[in-house]
């Protein structure tokens, strides 16, 4: 992009420089933060990571310094280009599908072949037969068919079961008969299907002999293979302009009376008979819930690496931006000049932004946990045994909604921490921001989520309740099973109190987790009593079954950080674990960030352990100390934390955030490319032109 | 905009219809709403609104439907060709100030000119001589120069004392040498400084005889008023993309020695003698004080219409929108039909909407009641009085900090609660979230604010607690001050407790005030406490200051609320009071709205109030079941507290809210004119070509 304004050469920001200032801040740190990397994603991780960076940083097509200026064709267009670029380099570098992925977050943008590979073609691989199969998915792994996911629609979101458009099967030609019966079924946010796909898996209610079967899958080619205009009866479009991912183009589709042949129906799990329209049931739908498990903790990893984005500009920002003199304690530059204090400095940005960093390990620790009993489980489902599916999908349902809603509240705060610069574009903020927040509706609304895991908890206390008063069987279930033993713990006696004396008994994991546990278990056995005894509806406790949701995956989020903090049996500890057990100035390092992480949370829903009696107020004040004291421990550390989940500038593409701290430097570079900059305009009111005669670019 | 897709006529949105559904929630209200639009804006009043609208809704300059399709180039030549016509509307129709300003909110877009309007000629009018005025006000008042205010740098916000521009007397030539010495002190930010205007009024350092005075106001030539280029020496472009905003140019300009005449420092307040240099005092600095005070109060009134704007659509579009059958109450139709449920009528949905309308309320009628204090202190201050002063800023400064707070996150709260749909620019959500956010930030950033209030609590605190205990002078001041009273009424007996014993308790304005008085003044007197007795430093206290501020500013909402309710004496009863005091219907049914914002702020910060030992563990308890109740008590009046802001369609510009309910309708005819929707694409991936080549249209 060129450069419309030169700006002089010879300025330099104020002293201190801020490279200066990052290399100060880095030189406090109390551990390696190389370590640290390698713990969080091991050698092979980190090696295969900057092998890709290194292929996508040198690539002209893959370059995100234009990205900022662009209208929304602009960006489509890029974002097709760029999809168009990663197909091509995947076949040229053999990438695995782990590798694709990797290239994937750190290109950062939703593109229009991005639901193809995400979701057209896993459902016929999930859901397909083998003759399906070859009839549909050899053509789209070779990208000769591109298909998309319509299952939305213009009328119906989370609740699948309420979908309209009808797959009626006609026996006389043994089709089915894909319609549109009102504006509301108009399917609706499909990714890739409003300019790009020719084919769809369309969501749709099966009507056989008069029955209506529910929604089911099916292949509908929808555009035709030369002209790529929609075929006959269909219509199609892109549903228009969105808060983010302006470069994927969501579409709409409408059916009027389209026929497709039987065959078309993905029939791995559900059957229409040919003639007799007889429909056959899918088996046990345990399968599905363990894919929506994986998926789930994708995006909880996911929210821990967006969190762990936003405090690395945040806080590399507010050790480089400096604002007022703190008169009590100035800051005085070797010659003796008073200059102003770091934005870092003030207890206030440290309270805004150091629980973020801490909310990014205890998820991005959470999200590996989950993964792997995810691998588990499916270890265990193999051989026909399914008991870690019931808690893990529970589990997954709530945590997916708290981090993911954590993860947008806090980008945003970490935003607005920045102060007016934050607003900018090259803040490395805002696009970001926008793209990031479907994560909080799509794979389960983040409110619907919550009432899956409270329904689950429920039954759990309800059959511990009835068991004879806590039987020997959960008491040794409460060995494998955190969620009995705070139940069990709990209704071992229903008053106890906490026994912290001093602000840092807060600082022990023992009391952190019977808080959280006690919290947990005290909210759900008044719900249950209320729903049991007090004959209150569902609806009436919707907004207690939220609080619920969370009073649990928060008690999850602490058990698993506290976790990967203690030493575990050797056969168990991975490489990562290893290095982290092996150097205690990064344990101790980290053990800052779970203490904090658990009594800012704690903090956050104070009310609700005051309220139950088991925290005082005396105890309520401690905490508030300890907090505190966390921050100030973790203050020498906060850009080793954030340098150590290795973000690169690359996926950044952030001017307050740059490792190099060249904040202002880049700010007025990225400013000076402004396409604006290129126009001169007529400035007298009266006079309807907009620019200039003899105006130099046009826009 | 063209329709680049045909949608099927025949096709309506499944019953029932959102017009039918609206219709029944407006039907359901138990009051007038058109009684409840004069409370809020006078006969007369409304009527302006309503001549304005007219006017503005038929000119085709002005017409909004395009503009959710703009990229930045586009809305930029929107706002410029805009901000013509408006100058030319204002002339047409002979506006006045606050004319222009109601035309100006519903137009609802920042533009090139905007800053000359309402910074450039105030501050001229305001801080200039009448030699002054006359060179440059009267030219700027008929648009023969445009002007910017620049005054925020690139590494300079909220301390204005830190700017770093320099404005240095040369007794030689009589003139001032505008500099630029450092990168950091590039003007950054400025409204329409990027492209339009070629006069700014820019604060910078004055030196003088060596000596540096600090940050004062100059009136610089910025451009040719032929060429439309910079002058020389000076450096000007624009920020480049932000957040919102984009329709504004704000810019950036740097300085190289540039001299201007001694004559062009706004010279009202201070002055620089001619050839010797010497510099006179500012006298003292409460006028501008006032009007701080004043912007701010008009920042108040604008958070509650924001919020009213934020609540307008989600609520309307909650009444449409249904999902999921409630199966313990399900919506049956007349031809018994079970249909799914509305969304509104989902505690959760209530539990996150309905606070938003009492917030509406409740900032508005404070903004309002800033607003006549603040004509008070005018009158005063006309007489040489100044005792509403120092309340009045601190009140103000804590209260814009709060209310703008609250808007950004129910605004964005309201967003969320639309689902889906809330993601698409269509939603009428994303620009207007976009660009309200600076409120956050200029006029005070929010953080900073807090300390000014919270400085002024102490002081108070201080003298009341040091004049030998509560002195009858205070008593008597405490009738006028709702702060002294508070506090008076805590050291009369610190260890009081709240007196509620049973849920509906929670509905007496006494005991609200009580609680939020003890909650404010216990944060105090722990603060003072900690600073005075046990040598706190400022910097450490930050998180608690800014807690104290939000604990004062909570409760004189919701003082004004109920000062809103209550009878007043009949001369001070203005038009709009006396209509709700002479319809108890309407007072009931704002007294539910009013309890809610009380107990429903009161739930979001109970821990600070349990913390205190004021309120029991039970009581928190009885509170949240009160405001279950108070949910159900608004739950009829829901639309109708909306519809009553008579915020009209073409402010909204949204699909979700219109007033109509034809949601669905209206999302997919504006997704029909996405122009993306005229091109065709090669999907090819190993074919880099974009487009077909028989493409229908570029983008």
């Amino acid at each position: 992009m060129t450069s419309y304004i030169k700006i002089p050469s010879h300025l330099t920001p104020s002293d201190p420089q801020g490279s200066e200032l990052l290399a100060r801040e880095r030189s406090k740190a109390t551990f390696d933060v190389n370590e640290l990397t390698l713990v969080l994603y091991g050698a092979e991780g980190l090696s295969r990571f900057k092998k890709i960076l290194k292929i996508l940083e040198s690539d002209p097509t893959l370059d995100k310094s234009d990205i900022y200026y662009m209208g929304r064709n602009e960006l489509f267009k890029y974002a097709l280009r760029k999809d168009k670029r990663m197909i091509q380099l995947a076949a040229t570098h053999k990438w695995s599908a782990d590798e694709f992925n990797v290239a994937d977050k750190l290109v950062d943008m939703s593109g229009p072949y991005g639901i193809h590979q995400r979701m057209f073609i896993p459902t016929i691989m999930g859901q397909g037969t083998d003759e399906q199969k070859s009839k549909f998915l050899t053509p789209a792994l070779k990208h000769e068919i591109i298909g998309c996911y319509a299952q939305t629609e213009l009328g119906h979101g989370s609740n699948v079961q309420g979908l309209e458009t009808t797959a009626t099967y006609i026996p006389e030609t043994d089709e089915f008969e894909i319609h549109t019966p009102h504006l509301t079924a108009a399917k609706w946010w499909a990714g890739g299907l409003g300019r790009t796909a020719n084919h769809s898996v369309v969501m749709a209610r099966l009507i056989t002999n008069g029955q209506d079967k529910g929604p089911h899958p099916f292949i509908v080619q929808i555009r035709d293979l030369t002209t790529h205009e929609p075929l006959p009866g269909i219509t199609i479009g892109d549903i228009g302009p969105k808060f983010g991912y302006n470069s994927t183009d969501n579409g709409f589709m409408l059916f009027d009376h389209v026929r497709i042949p039987r065959f078309n129906m993905l029939s791995k799990y559900s059957q229409v008979t040919k003639g007799t329209g007889e429909y056959k049931n899918p088996p046990n739908e345990k399968l599905s819930y363990g894919t929506m498990v994986f998926v789930r903790s994708i995006i909880i990893l996911g929210a821990g690496l967006a969190l762990a984005r936003a405090a690395t500009i945040s806080v590399r920002y507010s050790a480089v931006r400096r604002q007022f003199v703190d008169k009590e304690n100035p800051t005085i530059l070797p010659n003796g000049q008073v200059v102003e204090t770091a934005v870092l400095d003030y207890t206030m940005q440290q309270y805004r932004l150091f629980p973020v960093i801490a909310q990014a390990y205890a998820i991005y620790f959470t999200g590996e946990i989950i993964i792997n009993l995810y691998k588990q489980y499916i270890d265990q489902s193999s051989r026909g045994e399914f008991s870690l599916l019931a808690d893990l999908h529970a589990s997954t349902s709530g945590l997916k909604s708290l981090t993911t809603s954590i993860a947008v509240d806090s980008i945003e705060d970490c935003r607005r921490a920045c102060g007016g610069h934050g607003y900018s574009n090259f803040s490395g903020f805002t696009r970001f921001y926008q793209d990031y927040l479907p994560n909080t509706t799509w794979e389960g609304d983040n409110y619907i989520l919550t009432q899956q895991t409270a329904r689950y908890l429920f039954k759990t206390y309800r059959e511990i309740l009835h068991s004879k008063q806590q039987s020997e069987e959960f008491s040794l279930r409460s060995n494998e099973s955190p969620t009995i033993a705070y139940m069990l713990r709990y209704l071992s006696n229903p008053s106890q109190k906490c026994t912290v004396i001093s602000p840092s008994d807060f600082k022990n994991p023992e009391v952190q987790l019977a808080i959280y546990g006690y919290r947990a278990a005290y909210l759900i056995a008044r719900a249950v009593d209320q729903i049991d005894n007090h004959k209150k509806s569902w609806n009436s406790m919707l907004v207690e079954i939220n609080r619920i949701s969370r009073a649990h995956c928060e008690y999850i989020l602490v058990h698993n950080f506290i976790l990967t903090l203690q030493p575990q049996t050797s056969d168990s500890m991975n490489e990562k674990r290893r290095i982290l057990h092996n150097s205690p100035s990064l344990k101790t390092g980290l053990t800052s960030v779970c203490n904090l992480f658990a009594l800012h949370t704690m903090e956050k829903n104070l009310s609700e352990s005051l309220e139950s009696g088991y925290l005082s107020p005396k105890q309520s004040e401690m905490l508030r100390v300890q907090i505190s004291e966390s921050l100030n421990e973790i203050r020498p550390n906060a850009v080793a934390l954030v340098d150590a989940f290795y973000l690169p500038d690359y996926l950044l593409n952030s001017a307050l955030g740059r490792y190099d701290g060249k904040v202002y430097e880049t700010m007025i570079e990225w400013a000076s490319k402004e396409p604006l900059n290129g126009i001169t305009l007529d400035v007298n009111p009266y006079s309807d032109k907009l620019f200039r005669n003899d105006v130099k670019a046009k826009i």
